[in-house]
This record gives C-alpha cells, structure tokens and sequence, in this order.
C-alpha cells in the first residue's frame, strides 16, 4: 500500500480524556475515532489490525472443528423472558422498541438465541457435539465507558456456544477450547495467562479466564512461571508452610509500646520483623465476633473470608466498640491472647513461634508468644493473599505476581440455559435429555487494545509481527527529488509486495522525521530507509521497531533479508 | 468439509410463510433460520457464501482505491439531527435511547457518521479525493419484512462514501464505482443490469441502480442487449417514430358499436388491429380537463405524465360525471374529434393515420381518423411505457423488457450532507470549500438471495462457481459399508483439498436418495459420485449442477477434470 493511497491520520497529541497508553497511541496513531460516548469507528488502520485478531481468531477456531455462523444483533425480548435475564440483565442491557412498540434487545450475549436454535435444529444425540461460534458486534450500555476500545459500548466479540450430550463430551470440548485459546494468544505473539475464574453473572460452573499480561491491566493475578498454574490473586491458594514449627525459644513479655498502632510502627519501634508479628482483625461471625489472624507482612482476602462457615457471604469488621468490648483495649492493641472469641489464624501463621501481637491493653504488646503455650492452638484456614515467592498450588514452583487484561473466557455453563429453553435430544435409548452447553468469548477488539497495553514505548506502538496493519514500512528520503531513491524504494515496494509481504511505502512529500515518527508511532515491526547518501554505497538502513538504532543493509541485500525475517517470525 | 463435521439442517418442505423461491430454499437448505420478524441468523451453509459475496466485494473495492473502515451500528442523534433527517426518516429507523435517557438509532444507513469523520479529519485539499467503505449490518424497521433476507429488517451491507474537491472528481469516481460494481456482479457469475434511477428519499441526484435480473424481481426493466442501456420502464424514453405519417387513405365514418367498450372489444368487433386505434383518456390538468391519447396497444406512463407542465404532480383521472360533461358520450366512446378541451397525444399517435377512436356518441366509434384532417394536430408528448422492440433511446438496438432485484446503488450526492454538516476542506488558494460527495451501496445479504432468485430449478439452488458454499460435492454410495467406495472417496476429498479446493464429503450414514436431493438443493456446481459397482470398472459419476444426466469418469481422471474445469471457471 502507497501511503498517499492509504488514510493515515497520526496526531503528536491524544486528547485529555484518554488515561490509558492504549487509548491514547489508538487516537494518536489514527487507530480509532470517537463517535460518542463509547463508540468508536475503526479507522482503516485500526482495523486491518482488528481483521488480523479476527482472523487468526477464525483459523484456530475452524481447526478446532467448530462452525462459524452468524446470528442477528437485535433480538426479540422473548427468548430472555423465557431464559428470565430480561428482568434481571440490568442497565447494561440496551433495550429496544420496534415500530410495532414490540421488546427487542441490541444483544449483549447470544446465549438464548443460540439455545433457541439448538433447541429447533437438534432432535438426535447423533447431531451432537456441535460447537457454534460467531464474530459478531455486541452492545453493552456501561455505566461509564472508558479506556477507547477496551470498554466500549459496542465492541467486536467472538462468541462460541457448544453443545453435548454428556458432561464428560463437554469437558472434552472445554479443554479442547482451552488448548485453542492458548494457540491464539500464542500465535497473535502475546505474553498470557489462564486463569481460573468464579463464574460471575454469566452463570454455570468452570471457567478459566484468558488474560493479556500488562501493568496497567484491571486484575491481579498470581501464576507460576514453571508450569501454566494462574489464578486471580483473589482466587489462589495459599498452601500451608511444609516446615514444621521451631519450640517456643522466647519468653512471654508485655512490652510498652506507647502511640504504636499499625504493624509498621510497631515493627520499626520492636526492631522485629512484620514477619514475625501477628495482626489480628475482630469481624462479625455468623454467631457473634470472631478474630481472624494473619502474619504482618500478609493481607487478608475477603473471597476466601467470606467462604468460611463461620463467616457470612460478606466479610463486616466489627464495630469499634465492639472491639473495645471484647479485647478491653483500642484497636490497635488487640491481640488473640486470652481473647475469649473463636479465633482463625491464617495457614502462614501454622508454623510462627516467638511472635508479637497486641496485648489488648491499649499501649501495650506481647513479645515471644506461642501458640499452645501462651494461648489455644487455633484453627488455622486459608484467608491470605499470596504473595510472590509462594509455592505454587500445583507444587511445581514458586508464584510470581503480575497483571493482567481479560480478553477471554470459557465456560461450562452446563444446563443453566438448555433447561430454561428445553433444549433437548434423543439420546441413544430414545430418551429425552437436556443439552449440556459450554460457552467461549474473545473479545476481539479488546485485544487490539491489550497488546498495545503490552507492547508499546515512548514513541508508539510496538505490534507483534502477526497483528501489525503492515509487516514493513519504506521511508524513503526525498522520494519526491531523488530519482534514485524513488526507483529503489519502489523496486523494493514491488518486491516485497509480489512476495506476499504487506509493505507500507511513505511516498508523501514529508521530512524524514515526520515519516520516522509515524513509522514508529504506529509500530510497524520493520522499517527501511533509502537515501541516496546511502544509495552511492549502495547501502539501505534497516530498523526494527523494538530496537533503537538502525544497521546499514547492502540494498542487494535487504529484500532477501527481510524475507528471511519474517518467514523465521 | 466432512459433512459430519459441518451442520446441514435440510429439509422437504418450506414453512408457509416464505413466498418467494429464494426464501424457500434458503430456508429448505438450511442456510438461514428465522429468529424473528425480518430477524435471521445465517446458518453455517448460509454464511459460507454470505463470505464469498463480502470477500468479492471487498476485492474489487480495494483495487478500484478504497480504503476500509468499520462505523458503529449505534449512532448519536445529534448527527441525525444536524443534518435535519431524525425527524424526516420515518419509522424505519429503529431509535433507541440508552440508559441515560440519550437519544441514539440503530443505524440505516451512514451518511451522517462518514461526514462526521471526514469533517474532522479532512482539512485540504490534499487530502482528497478519499473513498471510504465498510461491509456493516444495518437495520431497517419495516413495516411489513418479508421475503426472507430480501427484504430483512437487520442485513449486511457494503456501503462507501467518496470524497471530492471538485464536481468533475466526483463525477470521475462516480464513473469508477459504476465499473467497480459491473466488475462485482460479473464476477459472481450474475446476470445483471445498471439502470439509471431516480434518486429516491436518499437525496442528491445522478444515480444507477444495479439490478438482478429474475422474473421475480419488484422492478420492471428495459434494456438494450446491444449496449449498456437500461432504465426502469418507468423512466425509459420511448422515442419518436422515424417514419413519416402516410397520407390519409380513409375516409371519415362513425360506426356503430353497440356495447364495446375496451380497444380488445372494439378491436375484434371492428376487426382492427389494437395499434390502429388510439385510445382517449380524460385527467385533471392544472386549468381543467385534459384529454391523454395513446395507442390502443400501449399504455399510459403516469410518472411521465405527472412531470408534463400542463398536468399536476400526481396524475388524476377525471370522474365519470366530468367525462360525461366533456364528451357527451359515456367513458368507452370517448374520442378527441370535436372535443373542446386541450388534447396532449402520445409520440407513438405521430405517424398514425386511418385510426379508430370514440365517437364521443356512447355506442359509436369513429374509423378512418386523420390528425390535421378531422382534427387539429394534437402537442406531441412522451407519456407511453416503453415496449419490447421499442427503438432504444442510446441508438443502438430494440428495447427487451425484463424484471430486476435491485442489489446496489450508486449515488452522486453533492453537497447535501457535507453542507448541512459543513464538512469543508482548503483548496489549492487557501479557501474554505464545501466537499462533493457520492455514495454507493451494495445489499450484501440480498444479493444471495438474489442469485437464488435468478439460478434455481425445482430441485433447488443452482449456485454461480463464485458463490458456492463448496465447488465440489463427493457422494460416496455406502461410505460405511464399502472400504473401496470410502478409500477412494477420501483420497479424492484429500486431494482436491491439496489443491485448495472447497470440496464436501457427504460421510453421513444416508442413502444415496438422500445425499442427492441435499447436495441438489444446496446447490454444489459439482458432483462426484463414488460407488463400488463403478469402481469395479475404474469409474465414478461425475454430474454439474446444472445438467441433468451424469457420465462416467475414470477414477484416475476425476480429480484433474475437476482442477480443469474449476480453473477455467
């Protein structure tokens, strides 16, 4: 492609709205344009590089042996009575009248519509197992939108929804589908994790979540990097120490500790490490207070909390009088020692001698405490966030931490919408069954944005090889004045594009920094430029955008080399 | 494909609902599913040249110098209310209100979001000329949807808008869509016509609509087979006669003619051919009655008359009791000799003499009639429908009449969007200027069905090569049974799949009657029938689409007959 053939509209400035690096190189780069409040139109450049995602999203699908189809963007209001998500879908849901006043929906998901074919179109467990999938523009009114693409309103997705007649076959497709999603994201050149997930609003049971590494990303996750364990930190296990407890070597002291509330003052003010102090956390039990312990270097997780029989569904902090009530000191100073409410300790704590905590008189701690001797052995229970350097649940190694963006998720949704729709078969004997259904989205235009999240520096985007709009960008000097460098920049042009390769050339009467500049803003992974200053030794400098400077290429040589690149990438 | 792992849902019968033939066999060949009113997923088989017909469009609009982009279906009304058509476009468009209680609609169409970006990305004049397409799904709320996806209420669409510094840049664009859109059709083996329109509700002027020529079509055509004219018959010119009028030959005389009253009664009770007899029809002009004279064989053309000065914009007819006044005569002896009202005669009346025509004396006719002679020379005008054999106005053949399925428009818009948007640009001086504008449309979805109208038989679709869902059909007898019939059948499925082509290997557990009817149904260009009896001798069926009787083709030689044929399709 010509650029003076093509429409490229770069800007030095992104407008003040924009938080996000993503969003900001995305309006920057000519990427996207806003048309309102989470909408946006894919300019030409951003979309050869959706069509890319889209693609290899298609491929990988079709090869796992699932059939593309394509259902309508609004839907009757019917099918989500009967599935009964109209009523409590919410606000995200774009509702619709007709001309005729008849309840529509500019769908959000395809569940019903999906179930609502399967249900028509399968009688015999001898059409089974069927996966369909779409890709398609889905509608979610957000409260607020924001970061461009990567929480609009309407967004690109691809969705699948399987189809069987046990749920042994549906475990099979999941797995088939978790190994497809891996080859996508791994063939798209981005750094991901699975992670396991909570099910959420979408229902079912069994789920992993696909999620692109990257430090702005809205999720915190934990996994290990010597073998495909990750998890939501809120979600990973905390395992119990392998080490068993030292015996108690301290003696228990009531330490003055005047004004010292929090673990850091106390640590600083004890000379003793957090990891060796215990906190302790009065919350509301299913019957009366409880005190929940963990090390001081830890925090607590509220989901795992929360998952305690003794706890209700939400984790409450106890009043602070209620606190004062129970220990007889002010918060800061509360500790388990002759405290007579239950009490849970965290795992970490199982094997913890000679430590500190509060001495529930205000001002005052303990040191050299130990459990068993100095107060009850507690039941211990996993209620901390991991932290890097964990073992790994899977016991394969040690965690690291990272963040990371959603841009998949799969789902065993089992019969949630099969029952609601009666979408049944025949099976072998002739008996009726109800479907066991999983379901697969990518939200494909999010990737876009999560591999810029990913891939960037302070000079723009830097787009893996098999998402970039083009492969190679020529920038040649003085392609309007040079002769010379008008024939090689076109005669490499021509070589590349018989080739198959997709070849920018920046043929505009532009300065050669205005054409760096873009070239690198808008991440194009290989860049050649041509003057004749190089040209009398016949020499071109080839530049690829993750490095920083540039080497001198025999021009004979450059197309060979840059086939060769790319073939290896 | 394995059919096994592709999803075909056929069956014998249509609902009641699908009038049409294409909706049948959309429906009979499982390509599409109804989801609601003028609501309908395409289903796997359906989808499959849904994608054919997208890619060739594409193709041929990338080559001819557009560039793709993607708009939001949603869209804001404050766009629709600056160029003043929220109010004017009618309940077709869906509207909607999001869940801040903000206007939006579903999209039908993109004139006002494509302004939008050019008005703010556009500033000089070297940036044009720019032509910008999308292949989007719109949505038309209609009032009565039928026909299946010919006239659905949400459908895909090819919709591009250019941009022009000039009138005469439009106008070069204009000429280069118009070829870019005879090189789609052609290409998807269509037969087809571009015929010049009227601009319609979508504003602007200069426009051709390109039509699928099917006996079914809404809209009647006539066109020269010798050159590129077409018109609707509504707009075609009926031209004047070239021969002069002969001299009188007759003589003046009222006949009686006792209760004939329509030219077939008249023309076999005086035994006078229909063409010898002008016909008189009374309207209401702008200053009183109007007598309209036709040939008895043609007949009046009212949206030509309507644009006469002498007649009202709609053509009226007047009452019987005014027909009376006028006349004396009841409205089947009407005649225009003695008639005292102005006389307005069809240019075809311009050689005719010796004619038949209403005595203006209920019951008796007038034979041997000459302008000039028994009454004054009438204006001359063009109010007829063209007739097959009709000159053609272009010069250069006989008019054929025929029926057409619009599938594309082309439009030069001028400056109505881009002046109520003010989307302006600075020309080479420096001064602001108002952009020219075009836009062209092609209804994705509806050219399948389309196609279906015009290639089909009584055993089902007849697919064009270009749009087949696969090239190649195998049907092997007893997949299951015969280890020769399914070794050969799978080596030739391998084999043309090596070479690229879409082939489908019926493996299902069906009988040959049934394999046959769905692989005719659905159309495939292609069949290769394998069967252990034939094999015996070395041979397999091989049978087109379109033919009816199979032959025998050596099994060693199908596979390259097939290459060959497919290559030079």
């Amino acid at each position: 492609m010509r650029l003076s053939q093509f429409f490229l509209s770069t800007s030095k400035e992104a407008p003040a709205e924009a938080e996000l690096v993503s969003h900001k190189l995305m309006l920057r780069a000519g990427m996207i344009r806003r048309l309102g409040s989470g909408l946006y139109s894919w300019m030409p450049l951003g979309l050869r590089v959706l069509r890319k995602v889209e693609t290899i999203v298609r491929e990988e699908m079709n090869k796992s042996g699932a059939v593309e189809l394509f259902m309508p963007a609004v839907q009757p209001a019917e099918l989500w009575q009967e599935s009964g998500r109209w009523a409590v879908f919410g606000p995200q849901m774009l509702k619709i009248k007709d001309r005729h006043e008849r309840d529509f929906c500019f769908g959000p998901t395809h569940e019903e519509v999906i179930t609502d074919i399967a249900r028509k179109e399968i009688r015999s467990y001898r059409q089974l197992p069927v996966n369909f999938y779409q890709i398609q523009t889905k509608f979610r009114d957000e409260i607020r939108p924001r970061f461009g693409v990567m929480r609009a309103r309407e967004f690109l997705m691809k969705d699948a929804y399987s189809f069987h007649s046990s749920f042994e076959d549906l475990q099979r497709e999941y797995r088939e589908m978790y190994d497809t999603y891996t080859r996508i994201f791994t063939r798209l050149g981005l750094k991901f994790r699975a992670v396991a997930a909570d099910t959420g609003a979408i229902g079912g049971s069994g789920s992993h979540e696909f999620h692109v590494l990257a430090d702005s990303g809205e999720d915190a996750l934990a996994y290990c990097p010597d073998s495909d364990y990750a998890a939501n930190v809120e979600l990973a296990e905390a395992l119990p120490p392998t080490a068993s407890r030292p015996a108690p070597g301290a003696t228990l002291e009531k330490v003055y500790t005047p004004g010292q509330h929090s673990i850091e003052e106390v640590s600083v003010f004890l000379k003793i490490e957090p990891s060796r102090m215990v906190k302790t956390l009065i919350v509301e039990g299913n019957d009366g207070p409880v005190a929940l312990l963990l090390r001081g270097d830890h925090q607590l997780n509220e989901i795992k909390a929360a998952k305690l029989e003794q706890l209700p569904d939400e984790v409450r902090f106890a009043a602070d009088t209620v606190v004062r009530d129970i220990s007889g000191a002010a918060p800061g100073s509360v500790g388990p020692v002759g405290l007579n409410i239950p009490v849970l300790a965290d795992r970490a704590l199982m094997n913890l001698a000679d430590f500190v905590c509060g001495a529930n008189d205000t001002g005052h701690h303990y040191t050299g405490v130990n459990f068993g001797r100095d107060l009850p052995e507690p039941v211990f229970v996993d209620i901390r966030n991991v932290v890097a350097g964990d073992p790994s649940p899977d016991g394969k190694g040690s965690l690291e931490l990272c963040r990371g963006i959603e841009v998949g998720h799969v789902f065993q949704l089992r019969t949630k919408y099969s029952e609601a729709l009666s979408a049944t078969f025949l099976d072998e004997n002739g008996k009726s069954q109800v479907m066991e259904m999983g379901c697969y989205g990518i939200g494909v235009s999010r990737v876009v944005a999560a591999a810029i999240e990913q891939n960037h520096d302070d000079r723009g985007i830097i787009w893996p090889e098999s998402m970039a709009p083009f492969a190679v960008v020529i920038t040649p000097i003085g392609y309007h004045k040079s002769e010379a460098a008008r024939q090689a920049a076109d005669k490499l042009y021509q070589e590349l594009g018989a080739a198959g390769v997709e070849v920018l050339l920046d043929d505009r009467d532009e300065r050669p920094g205005v054409m760096f500049a873009d070239a690198e803003l808008i991440g194009i992974p290989h860049r050649v430029t041509i003057g004749e200053r190089g040209l009398k030794e016949g020499m071109v400098e080839y530049l690829p955008r993750h490095e920083s400077s540039a080497r001198n290429v025999p021009l004979s040589e450059i197309s060979k080399l840059l086939l060769d690149i790319l073939k290896a990438a």
